[in-house]
């Protein structure tokens, strides 16, 4: 058994619980190596299984690291089938799921499959995306690789920068460059964003939004390698920009880095959050009302999470974004992100592309 | 109110519900045109409401169609408490929600609420994507424009493939001439595989695999325009095929062909999945393990899906794959797959690229 999941026994342990039904994909690639989507694991205290339909069979017998690869779905039992009998066979009597990643349909059938041979099923929450939030020295190390992929890739497209791209075009040489950069992939669907739009916080990028002189450009983006992620935000303006624009962007600026001085173990999420609304709310500016920041790893956003209103401390280790920003619909939005890791005295910040105001 | 969320009323009315509770987004884009994540929608027999977090309620307002815009979460009401308003302001009773898209966690949390105030949550499936099933010409229109993409995109990249190349790089390759060539994005991750790797049905391309003489090279891709999907796979060899990989690509081939000869309104999923099985195995080569096909829209894999031991009858305006594959470790593998509209008499295929075997 890897450590990973010696540690999720100890979890497991201290529920009282046999074993844990995994349909998070980011805790399967987690504990075994699996790289598959649509597959189940089943985590006893002794073993782990993965349940795979035939298009994974294969795959999942190359890539899981010790768990046993058992079919399911016609002509092989179905998935409840499987589990009632591992469940037999192992005598496993409580099975935990996870309750913000199983469908309430798929929780229905298998409850009334395992109900029938006396399984109790019990929801959790973050027992492996706990033990995910302090990362290893081989993942921070992919995540630094990943921040590097993106900080180039960034600096490679800034020559493309010109009056009449569209958002849409833009995002696409940003992805390309990441990837034969080295990513493997994206880390999420790329942001890319100009003149007012970026006072919406999500949106998509357009190809009919098109560069002019005197925009925003907000561009959201992260590289994913070998599974794991980095995420930064920077807003540039195009051309020169208003004294609303500077002051606003120093704002945000000063807001990030009060805030990434905050950042050491032990130190609360929710005053991370604070320190920075207080500095935009001083100036005047309208605040961010997403949280200041969230783990990033094999997923993009995992835990722990920083916000308003909520303690969460902080330990070496962890791999969190520190994202503060200021949002005017009919005016534009700004947001400043780093992907940072917590060390023993503080933090070091992974991705490197420049924060000054640069006037493109 | 739109066409279809008059038709989603008829089947609220028919299963006696008052609204339906929607958390899968191409519903609600489906619906409303809305293209955000994590927004949750609540479809009433009068009324949609569109029920978003900071991150979107700009955006919401921008694209939705006839919904209300309501936000939650902090500084506002928590999603439960939006529900249980509109649920007492509008006499809710019967409530529906989506079996297989809704989180176990966020039902439990929801029924809580509202059964505080006696509302009953009912498990429905297929209440929208029902009638997503059948396109619209609009929705063919686009469908069709992302098999052109596609095409045009194959054919591009034929002259990089060389000795040598990665499966990595040639998806990479792949991806980008899709979006210059006019897509927003993938419709999925797109695989790529060499050798004896596509008998792996759903691997991820890998940086490590390098195309070589006499090589399988599978690729199953689709470009995605305006949220509308197309998918292929075509297999090729790379150099000079052997006699065996001649005859089982012939083999697969004439079992898509005598698949598309059984598409038409009226015809049953499971006869059209039976007869190309029974072609691949009257040939001795192993058969697929996954279905014949599935729709395509909105997302990849929709309504209906064509699969053994399993009835599902064809309508005119439906769009779905035939996609049959012979799969064999350590051999290799042969996917033959096109995107094709069921139409009055038929069907016709959308995807133009040609299936005569091709050797690289």
């Amino acid at each position: 058994m890897s450590d990973k999941s010696l540690e999720l026994r100890k979890n497991l342990e201290t529920k009282g619980l046999d074993a844990l039904f995994i349909t998070n994909p980011a805790n399967q690639r987690y504990l075994e190596g699996f790289t598959g989507a649509d597959c189940f694991m089943l985590a006893t205290c002794g073993k782990n299984y993965l349940i795979a339909d035939s298009r994974y069979v294969e795959m999942a017998e190359r890539e899981c690291r010790d768990a046993e690869v058992l079919p399911h779905r016609a002509p092989n039992p179905p998935l409840q089938d499987v589990l009632s009998r591992l469940a037999s066979g192992n005598g496993l009597r409580r099975i935990g799921f996870e309750r913000e990643r199983l469908a309430w349909g798929l929780y229905d059938d298998i409850e009334k499959a395992l109900g029938g041979v006396g399984v109790e099923l019990v929801p959790t929450s973050s027992l492996v995306e706990g033990i995910r939030a302090k990362k290893t020295e081989a993942e921070i190390e992919l995540i630094e690789a990943a921040c590097g992929i993106a900080d180039r890739a960034l600096d490679d497209v800034l020559p493309i920068i010109k009056p009449g791209i569209s958002e849409l075009d833009l995002k696409v040489e940003l992805d390309y460059r990441m990837k034969i950069g080295g990513a493997d992939d994206v880390s999420f669907d790329t942001m890319v964003l100009f003149g007012a739009r970026p006072s919406q916080p999500h949106a998509n990028s357009s190809r009919g939004a098109r560069l002019k002189a005197g925009d925003f450009i907000l561009i959201d983006y992260g590289a994913c390698r070998d599974g794991y992620r980095s995420d930064t935000s920077r807003t540039f303006v195009f051309g020169k920009a208003s004294d609303e624009q500077k002051l606003a962007y120093k704002t945000v600026l000063n807001a990030q880095e009060a805030s990434l001085k905050k950042v050491f173990p032990g130190a609360n999420g929710r005053d991370i959050n604070d320190i920075a609304l207080g500095i935009i709310k001083e100036a005047g500016l309208p605040a961010f009302g997403h949280g200041i920041g969230h783990g990033v790893g094999l997923e993009i956003h995992e835990e722990p999470s920083l916000r308003q209103n909520t303690d969460v401390f902080l330990e070496a280790g962890m791999v969190i974004t520190i994202e503060p920003g200021s949002y005017k619909p009919g005016w534009g939005g700004i947001r400043i992100e780093d992907t940072v890791l917590v060390t023993p005295d503080g933090c070091r910040i992974l991705t490197r592309f420049p924060k000054e105001l640069m006037e493109l």
